[in-house]
């Protein structure tokens, strides 16, 4: 079971910013940046290609209403987006508020408080329109 | 007009790897790794969120069919996706078959003749399906 399964099912905590049947949406707790998001089907896969063109296609749909929440709560040049998945096998799509490329490198990380991930978490989730 | 318009006109050439009425994609010609490819929409628009969420739709659509195609012409763990666009101001999605965290990063490049970009293109164009 991933550790992503593991917060769909609420034995670990975290950020919350949206869910639907299908999918869940969280901060990620070792952010790139402010605002760095995940975007994740609750059904476990390795890998974003091996999804059925629909499910693909409808996570897809899901991270753009998170990308256009993130837009209007995080001061930023654009969202960037990437999906790697080489240390976690189960699907995840990256939502990263950026300013300049080592934003989307992950080799610079930045610490927040717990207060600061809630804060965050409320106001992208109040931005997140149905 | 951005370099990918230039391209889309037949103004530069492209390894062109599939095309419809909508979207183009191609090789990089700066790849991070053997099969680095792009996915273009015509239409030039800067950001990828400030797409329609239709055109957003139609794009990943498409690229999920590039990266298909992809993962059956070049041997790699899975295929990266990235969007980032801080340096082309018109949208276009990564595709990179990838083995490690550092085929991401747009740090390190690879170099290839045109011989062998020709022929990557006509590998993945062949394996690509409607």
């Amino acid at each position: 079971m991933s550790i992503f399964t593991k917060i769909i099912n609420g034995e670990i905590p975290c950020y919350k910013i949206a869910e639907n049947d299908e999918f869940i949406s969280f901060l990620d707790i070792n952010p790139n940046v402010k605002g760095h998001a995940l975007v994740v089907p609750k059904r476990e896969e390795n890998k974003l290609f091996d999804l059925s063109k629909d499910e693909y296609n409808s996570l897809m749909d899901f991270s753009y209403r998170v990308a256009k929440a993130l837009e209007k709560s995080v001061s930023c040049k654009r969202i960037g987006m990437t999906v790697i998945g080489l240390e976690v096998p189960h699907v995840h799509v990256h939502l990263i508020p950026i300013n300049e490329m080592a934003d989307m490198q992950f080799q610079r990380k930045i610490s927040l408080s717990k207060q600061e991930f809630e804060e965050l978490a409320d106001r992208i989730s109040a931005n997140f329109r149905d």
